[in-house]
């Protein structure tokens, strides 16, 4: 437990992330299988005695801001999550480096299409979201250039390219250290 | 373990399911998520005495089919796949029917719209891949038509549009009970 992770679920997220890594990967046998399992099925029971119902929501942090931890992309409570942190330059635009793990695969050593749409989807979002008026996507449109590769050091940025009354038109890309993989184009809008 | 999962690998990922969905909502105070840490770190080190380096990949089963039990979204071992079963119809389109829970939240109580995404590229993808010939994703457009629920019952349906050539037309979405929440249209390659 630290001072930004005070119960320390920061840090049972990321062992979860290292489990579910190596529960993909392993090659033991039943027995040793087992007994994961029941260790498993143990902390399963430690975590159960309290919970909220439903899902983690969007709470509030004690300064009034949103906090998403449990979010798919960027919740750092969320195993499921890689999660990515989303970086602002000062033109609106944002970046975030990360790589992907035996979790994300689709093709054989590549990572899944449809989480490329799903990283693009939440880091071209960020770009249209504002202080207090998150944006929804309208429409997303995927162009998949070659394939991407896991476990190694990718990028993916973008940026508003136009606004047109109610509707933010976002570009952006995820790239590895030979450029794009992966292209998409997406529009944003905010509810009322 | 069973004769469909010899090693327990499928159920091992079913338990890891459940930790993960309770460790997003648990509300147990930081000495419970000490101890439920330290028996996640335990599992991971039974389980990594073993392991295949990277990825899970394409592996063969006994009789030559190929086995993608590590895939993010059917993966039966890949504890982050909901996972989905892909049902097809004799005239080549795909139904799959389940329910995303707190590991998949994006806005407050609902689904990551990319995360219908990622579903929905799989679900496409499906209606193009032939025995030996698997699909790619050339491009992917999904349409966002209102949210999409944790917790309830889903429906992803694809079926083909038209051939073209080397190019595959495919539309799908996802349903609620009340009708769809997501439209999306891809058109898919076969890799030569």
């Amino acid at each position: 437990m630290t001072a930004t992770d005070p119960d320390g679920y920061g840090q049972l997220a990321a062992s979860l992330r290292r489990l579910i890594d190596v529960s993909i990967r392993s090659e033991v046998d039943a027995d040793a299988v087992a007994a994961a399992q029941a260790k498993i099925d143990s902390a399963t029971e430690d975590l159960s005695t309290l919970t909220r119902p439903g899902s983690f929501g969007i709470q509030q942090s004690p300064d009034g801001n949103p906090v998403a931890w449990g979010n798919v992309v960027i919740g750092r409570r969320n195993p499921v999550a890689p999660p990515l942190t989303i970086n602002w330059n000062d033109d609106e635009s944002v970046w975030s480096e990360f790589s992907l793990g035996a979790a994300y695969e689709g093709p054989d050593g590549h990572v899944h299409g449809g989480v490329c749409a799903l990283l693009l989807d939440h880091v071209l979002g960020a770009t249209a979201h504002q202080p207090g008026r998150p944006a929804v996507t309208g429409t997303l449109t995927v162009r998949y250039l070659r394939g991407t590769r896991l476990g190694v050091h990718l990028r993916a940025e973008a940026r508003i390219d136009r606004v047109e009354g109610v509707k933010t038109f976002v570009v952006g890309h995820i790239a590895d250290d030979a450029g794009a993989t992966v292209r998409a184009e997406g529009i944003f809008f905010h509810p009322t």
